[in-house]
C-alpha cells in the first residue's frame, strides 16, 4: 500500500478536443487529489495551493451516507447540510417531537445522540493497484475476467485491512475504487468513524425554504446545514486538520475549490449507453416513480402524521425525480448528442490511424452495443427481481440482506457477491441492528405500488407474477407480508443474522419466505447479467478507456464515482435569457417570498427574531464549481483553505452536468457563511457553537 | 351540400413508397367511404362490396362519445363497448347501487334509463368544401388566413344546419372536417340522436377481465359489450339500416372490414413534428399523468366508496397511460424515425425536382420548425393556463364554458371561438344540464395535484402562480374552491347559462372568480398560439399536404381524425418472439387465469353458471384490421354486412399505429359474437335481447 503522498503527482491539464469542448480556461473537472492539475489553477487564476493544503483538505473532508461534510473544529465537529441529515432527524423523531420540522440545537453535549445509521469516512491513502489486477485477469475469456476481476478487488481489500489493523490510526475501511470507467483501479483506505452524533439542525422550512419548487433553482435563500460530532469510544474525536469557517464569506470573483465525493456522472460513455440511458433506463425509472411520488404525496394528505412519516422518503424521491428528468431533458438535446458523436467520432477515427492502438481496442464500441442488446432483452426482469424494483419494501431489503449476506459470509471471503465481503459486513451489521422507527402503512404502500407495477412490467402470466399473485391482490399480498412479518424488530433480525444461513432457512417469516423463493430465479438473472452484460461490457470499457488514455494521457478527469475530488473555479452568477443572475441573495428577499404556507413559510423562530436581523446579510451564492449530488455538504474552500461557503445543490442546468459541464451556465449553489452567522447568533443563540466553529 | 352518393368515388390504391412500407398487399389504411379503395379489396381478397353494402354500414355507424357503434336491431338498438358506457354506468350509479360492478339489465323496455351526456351521431352525407375555402384565404397573410378560414367554416356548418332543417330526416349537424392535414376540407352531415338510454351491461369483472395489466395485451377474455338504446320523442328511433349478428363468427382468413371513427393517427406529420412529440410533449403528458395516477390509486385505498368514484376516471388515465408510454417507445424507436427521415426526404427530393411544384411548397418543412420552436418557448404556459392542466378540476371546466360560452355566445357566430359556435352550443348546454354525480373529495385531489405542479412547470415566482398560490397552499386552494362553489348543482349553471355573460360577471362562485381572473391571459397564450404557431404551421402543412397529392395523389389515405372510415383486413394472429399467436380465444382459458382476486376475478354469475357453459366458446378474437382509440364498440363486419365480432382493442404493437402500421405485429381485438351469446342466454339470461338482436 503506497502511502498518499507516494502516489500524488501534479498533472497539466491540457487541451482535449475529445473531453472538454474548450481549451484550459474551462473550470471544468472534477480531480482526484493525486492528479489534481496545479498548474492549470496557476495559469488560468494565478491561485496556488502545496502539498500541506492539499493533506489539510483531504483530512478534513468526510464521506457521509451519500453526502459529504467536513471537520469544522478539533473537536470532531462536521458541517453539512441538512437534507443529508433528513434520515437521521427522521429516525430520531416520533410523533410528539419531529425534528426534522422543529430543529434541534443540543447545547449539553453529553446530550448528542447518535445517528443510528450515519458513518463518515476519512481518505487516508490510496494504491493505485491497475497493474497488478491487469495481471491477476490476464489471458482469462472475458466471463472469467470478470469473475477473477471480483475476487481479486476483494483480496486486495482484505490484505489492506489486516494490513491497516497494524498501522498507526488504524484499523482502516479499504475500498476497490474504479476510475476512468475500468481504465484504473485503486485501493482506497479510509478511517471510519461510525458513532456521529446529531449536534444542530435548523427547522426545515428554513433549511430548504421554497422546498422542491425551488429545488436546483437560483436565486435561493435555503439554510442547508447542520452540524453533527463523531464519537470513538463514547468521546468527541481529536481532528487536528479541520478547516475554519471564514464567517465574511467569499467575493465575487474569487477563486474557490470544492472537496468532497461527487457521487456520479456519464461523462465518458459511449453514445450507445447514452441512448440506453436515453430511450430504456430513464423513461422506465421516471413514470414508475412519478406515479410513486403520487402515491406518496397523497398518502400523506391522510392527516399530519401520515405526512410526517412520509416526508423523508418523499423529499428524496422528488429529489431524485428533477435530476432525472433534467438528464432525460438533456439526453434529447440534440446538440449534446451531436457533440458527443462528433466527440466519439474523433476518438475512433484516432485510434483507427494507430495500427497498434486499433488492435488492442478491437471491436470495443461494437461489443457495447451487443452487451445493450442484452441488457434491454433482460431489462424488467433484472429491474424488477434482481435490482427489486418491484418489492420497494424496507422489510424486503433487509430479508434479501439477512438471506444472502449469510449464505455469502460462509463462503471464503473472495468467492462472495461483492457486497458481502468481509470489508462490507461491519456497515450491513450496522444497519441491521440499527433501532429505527419503522411504519407499517408506508411500507404496505410502496410494496402494494410495486407489486402492481411488476405485474404491469413483466405481464400478469409470468411464472413468478402468477406464483405471487394468484389468489392474492397486490394490496391483499402487501399487508399480509408487512403485517405479518416481524423484520421492523432489530432483535429479530440480529437474532437471525447470529444465527446464520441455517436460522434463516428455518425462518417462517412471510418476508423471509418470500425473498427465500425469489432468490434463485433473482440469483440467476443476476448472473446472466453479470456474464453477457457485465463482463463483456467492462472489457469493452476498459479497453476504450487504454485507447482514450493512450491518446489523451490523464490530462482528463475521471467520471464521478463516489470517490474523492477536488476542483477549482470562482464565485460567479450567469447570464439567463440575457439578462444576469448575480451570484449572491440576500435575507430581506426570503421574507419577501415568504407566503405563510409550506414549503414557502419562513420559521416562527425567525419571525420572531425579524426585528433583530441585519436583512442584508448574504443568504445563498453561486459558483462555478463543477459538482454533482453526494457533493452536498461539501465545504467551498478559499485558497486560504478556509471554508466560505457549504455548497447544497446546483442551478437547473447543473443536472445537464452528469453527460457534460456547460461552461456557460452550469452553477453551484451554497450557503453563505454570514446567514449561519447571523441565523446561529440572534435566532437560534447557539453561541457556544459558534465559539466552537470560531475556535474559540 | 352534395348528397353522399355524389361524393363517393371508388378509387385505386397504387404502391406508394412515401407512406405504405410495401405495395398493395398491406391491408393497411383508414379510408373515407368516398375513397374506399374497392378495386384494392378485390385484387388483395377477390371480394366485393356494392355502393349499397356501402350505404347500409355507414348508415348503421353510430359515432358516440369517443367510441362507435352499431345499430343492432330495428328499433335503434346499439351496440358497443362495455367500456364505451363506462360513463355512463358512472353516472347512474350510487354508493348503494354500483352498476359499473354489478353490471345492468333492463327487461322491460320502459324502464331503460337515459345515459345523460350520451349521444349518437350518424353521417348521411358530406360535402367536399375545399375549394370554396381556398378561395375565401386566398391571398391573405397567412394570421389573417387563419381567422378566416374558421369564419368560413362556422358559415358553412351555419349555412348547413339551417338548410337541413327543411331537409327530411332533418335538422342535422353539420361539422367542419380536416383531411390530409389541411389538405381536404368537407362539411359533415350527421344525424344527432341525444337520449340514449342503457340496456344491458355486463359486470366490470368479465367485461374488463384483466383489467389494466391486460389491456392492449393478446390473447385475451374481455365480455367487452354493452347495449343501449336510441330514442326520439320518447320512443325507440326507427333504424331500417342495422346490422345483424352473425353468432356463429368469422374463421381464420376471413375477410372482414372495420367501420368506425378512429379518434387521431399522426402518419403523415414531418419528423420534426414527431421530435416535438417525442421529447416534449409525450414525457411532459407522461410524467404529470403519471403522478396522477399514483394520487388517484392511492386516493382510492380509503374505503370501498373512495375506490369506486375514482375507478372511472382511474381507468380512462389508464389506458391513456398505456397508449402514450408505447407510443413515446415508438418514436425512440431508431427503426421508426429512420424511416420517417427517409419518406420525408423522398418527399422533398420529389418536390425539388419540380420547379413548380417547389415554388407553391416553399419552406414549408423549415416554417414547420420555427413555429414548433415559437410552441416550444410557450410549451408550459399555454399548456398550464389555456390548456387547463393547471386546474384538473370538473368545476373549474364548467366555470370556464359558462364564462367563454356567454361571452362568445354574445358575438355573431363566426367571430367566435369554434367550440362556441350555434353548432356546438346544444352539446354544451346538454353538458351543462346534465345532473350527474359530483364527489368534491375526488375534484379536491385532482385540482391540488394540478395546482401544484402549475407551480413546479410555471415556477413559484410566475405573476399567477404568485397571485394565486401567496397565502394558500395547493391543496387549501383546491378545497376552498371545490368546497365554496356551487357548480356542481347543475340549476345553479343552468341559471348561469341562462342568465348570460352579465350573470356570469356579478357571480362571486369562486370557481367562476377563480375563471375569470385567468381567462384575459389565458385568451392570451391562446391568440398567440393561433397567430404564431397555428397559423404558420395550418399554412406549410397545406403546402405539404398539396405536394403530396400532385406526387401520390389520394392514392394515400388521411391520418384519423375521429370521423367515419372504414377498412378491410382478414382474422389472423401474428408471431411473437417466433411462436405463433393464435387468432382465436377460447371461454375455458378464462377460468384458468383466474386469481379470485380482482382484476383477474371471473364475476359470480359466470361462476355460478359454469357447469352449463360450453368451455369450448370462443372469446376474443384478433384481426389485422388498422385501428386506433375511437374504433372502440367498432363492428367487425364480414362481406355479407353481418356483424362477426366487436371491436374493443389492439396489441401492445398496435399502439404504434399512431405513426405507422406495422403489417407484421399490429392487431386489432375483437369480442366474439359466440361469447356474446353464450352470456346472454345461459348467465344473464336475457333471451328478449338475444331474440331482439336476433331480429326475432
Amino acid at each position: 500500500m503506497a502511502n498518499w503522498r507516494a502516489v500524488l503527482s501534479v498533472s497539466v491539464l491540457v487541451s482535449s478536443g475529445a473531453l472538454v469542448q474548450k481549451p484550459l480556461l474551462a473550470d471544468e473537472g472534477m480531480w482526484t487529489f493525486d492528479n489534481f492539475p496545479a498548474a492549470a489553477l496557476k495559469a488560468q487564476h494565478g491561485a496556488t495551493v502545496d502539498m500541506a493544503w492539499l493533506d489539510r483538505v483531504r483530512l478534513a473532508t468526510v464521506r457521509l451516507s451519500g453526502c459529504t461534510g467536513s471537520f469544522v473544529s478539533k473537536d470532531g465537529l462536521i458541517l453539512t447540510n441538512h437534507h443529508c441529515v433528513a434520515t437521521c432527524l427522521d429516525q430520531l423523531s416520533t410523533k410528539e417531537d419531529n425534528l426534522l420540522e422543529k430543529g434541534v440545537l443540543v447545547r449539553d453535549r453529553g446530550q448528542e445522540r447518535r445517528c443510528p445509521t450515519q458513518i463518515a469516512d476519512v481518505l487516508v491513502a490510496s494504491e493505485n493497484v491497475t497493474d497488478k489486477l491487469s495481471a491477476a485477469v490476464k489471458g482469462l475469456g472475458e466471463k472469467a475476467a470478470n469473475d477473477a476481476r471480483k475476487q481479486t478487488l476483494t483480496r486486495f481489500e482484505q490484505t489492506c485491512e489486516e494490513a491497516s489493523k497494524r498501522e498507526r490510526g488504524g484499523p482502516f475501511k479499504c475500498e476497490a475504487v474504479s476510475l476512468y470507467n475500468g481504465g484504473q483501479h485503486f485501493i482506497y483506505k479510509y478511517k471510519r468513524y461510525t458513532d456521529i452524533r446529531m449536534v444542530f439542525a435548523p427547522e426545515a422550512n428554513i433549511a430548504a425554504f421554497g422546498g422542491d419548487p425551488d429545488n436546483f433553482q437560483y436565486p435561493r435563500w435555503c439554510l442547508d446545514m447542520s452540524v453533527m460530532r463523531a464519537y470513538e469510544n463514547g468521546k468527541p474525536v481529536a481532528t487536528p486538520n479541520y478547516l475554519k469557517v471564514n464567517f465574511a464569506g467569499p467575493s465575487a470573483g474569487d477563486v474557490v475549490f470544492v472537496s468532497g465525493h461527487p457521487g456520479s456522472t456519464d461523462r465518458l460513455l459511449t453514445v450507445s449507453q447514452l441512448l440506453e440511458q436515453r430511450n430504456v433506463d430513464l423513461p422506465d425509472w421516471l413514470l414508475r416513480n412519478s406515479e410513486l411520488r403520487g402515491r406518496l404525496l397523497q398518502f400523506g394528505k391522510a392527516d399530519a402524521e401520515a405526512e410526517r412519516i412520509v416526508s423523508d422518503s418523499l423529499q428524496g424521491l422528488e429529489n431524485s425525480i428533477k435530476v432525472r428528468r433534467k438528464q432525460l431533458d438533456a439526453l434529447l438535446d440534440d446538440r449534446l448528442m451531436e457533440r458527443k458523436r462528433t466527440d466519439e467520432a474523433d476518438l475512433r477515427a484516432r485510434v483507427g490511424a494507430n495500427a497498434e492502438l486499433k488492435s488492442r481496442t478491437g471491436t470495443a464500441w461494437a461489443d457495447i452495443e451487443r452487451a445493450l442488446t442484452v441488457e434491454r432483452s433482460m431489462y424488467f426482469p433484472y429491474t424488477q427481481l434482481e435490482a427489486a424494483a418491484a418489492f420497494n419494501s424496507r422489510l424486503f431489503r433487509m430479508a434479501r440482506s439477512l438471506i444472502r449476506g449469510t449464505a455469502e459470509r460462509e463462503k471464503p471471503n473472495d468467492q462472495r457477491l461483492r457486497e458481502y465481503v468481509d470489508a462490507r459486513l461491519p456497515r450491513l451489521e450496522q444497519q441491521l441492528a440499527a433501532e429505527v422507527p419503522f411504519y407499517p402503512q408506508l411500507d404496505i404502500a410502496t410494496l402494494a405500488f410495486s407489486l402492481e407495477r411488476m405485474r404491469e412490467l413483466l405481464g400478469p402470466d409470468h411464472p413468478t407474477v402468477r406464483q405471487l399473485l394468484t389468489k392474492d391482490s397486490p394490496d391483499s399480498l402487501a399487508r399480509r407480508l408487512i403485517n405479518e412479518s416481524k423484520l421492523h424488530d432489530a432483535a429479530v433480525r440480529t437474532a437471525l443474522w447470529k444465527g446464520g444461513s441455517s436460522a434463516v432457512a428455518k425462518s417462517t417469516d412471510p418476508m423471509i419466505v418470500l425473498a427465500r423463493m425469489l432468490d434463485p430465479e433473482a440469483r440467476a438473472l443476476r448472473k446472466r447479467y453479470e456474464d453477457e452484460v457485465e463482463a463483456p461490457m467492462n472489457v469493452a470499457e476498459e479497453r476504450i478507456a487504454a485507447a482514450r488514455f493512450a491518446v489523451f494521457g490523464t490530462s482528463v478527469y475521471p467520471d464521478a464515482t463516489f470517490t474523492l475530488r477536488l476542483n477549482f473555479g470562482t464565485v460567479q452568477g450567469w447570464k439567463e435569457n440575457g439578462a444576469d443572475v448575480q451570484p449572491f441573495t440576500r435575507l430581506s428577499k426570503a421574507f419577501e417570498r415568504s407566503t405563510g404556507a409550506e414549503p414557502f413559510l419562513i420559521p416562527a423562530s425567525w419571525e420572531a427574531s425579524k426585528s433583530q436581523l441585519d436583512m442584508n446579510t448574504p443568504f445563498n451564492l453561486s459558483t462555478n464549481s463543477d459538482i454533482v449530488g453526494g457533493n452536498s455538504g461539501s465545504a467551498l474552500i478559499n485558497v486560504k483553505g478556509e471554508i466560505v461557503g457549504l455548497m447544497f445543490d446546483g442551478n437547473i442546468h447543473s443536472i445537464s452536468g452528469a453527460y457534460w459541464f456547460d461552461t456557460e451556465k452550469n452553477r453551484a449553489v451554497a450557503v453563505h457563511p454570514a446567514i449561519m452567522r447571523e441565523g446561529l447568533t440572534k435566532v437560534y443563540k447557539a453561541q457556544a457553537l459558534l465559539n466552537e466553529l470560531q475556535g474559540k
